[in-house]
């Protein structure tokens, strides 16, 4: 198998339920990385073009399920199971699905949840 | 936090043991990643530099440990404890450890592997 000429690497990370900023395993990240694995696969893309990887957090849980797309250096966020024909399509023709890519707000902690976490004195 | 400038994605895909082709794991990639991110803390590069986060199979396991660097697209492989300090180092100023980047023939199964898989009938 040559380099992949890009890697998906898709946030499998898992917080106890009721965690307030989430996580996106338990917002069916494992399951998306499965179905997009098995859909590069069929496109023909698996073996030399993208890799669909797990990772560890992306530290977006807030806006999960997130998949960093490399080396073009950015973050899908908020991905559901009707997004990854997009998200597919987008790799095959090599364009981002703009809708789903994350802005640099959506890395910054929600004041809601800051508020929460200065409140409890630890991170949540 | 803001989006990291750079990604690195540490493989702990482990096998069993005895598996021919071994794995990142199993030649101690979770110690490594857990050092790592200490490594970059104590050097202020965590919050805006570097994320280092673990991922799943970079699929070349008879090279591991191995490490993606992203949005460089390259991988560095045979990692091991004393080579965290170079990396460390090259990561603050913008330069890889040459001697630790895989290069093409690298990414492609060893033949001594490549004939017991073919002995075998599956995947090794």
């Amino acid at each position: 198998m040559a380099h992949r000429k890009r890697h998906l690497f898709v946030c499998v990370n898992r917080r106890p339920d009721g965690t307030p900023k989430g996580s996106c395993a338990a917002r069916g990240s494992v399951e998306l990385h499965a179905r997009l694995k098995d859909m590069l696969k069929q496109r023909g893309l698996a073996e030399t073009e993208v890799r669909a990887c797990t990772s560890s957090c992306l530290d977006v849980c807030w806006v999960g399920p997130s998949i960093a797309v490399e080396p073009d250096h950015f973050v899908y966020g908020r991905v559901g199971e009707g997004d990854l024909e997009a998200i597919v399509d987008g790799l095959e023709r090599g364009q981002r699905v703009e809708r789903l890519v994350l802005q640099p707000a959506d890395f910054e902690l929600p004041k809601e949840l800051k508020a929460l976490e200065k409140a409890e004195k630890k991170p949540i």
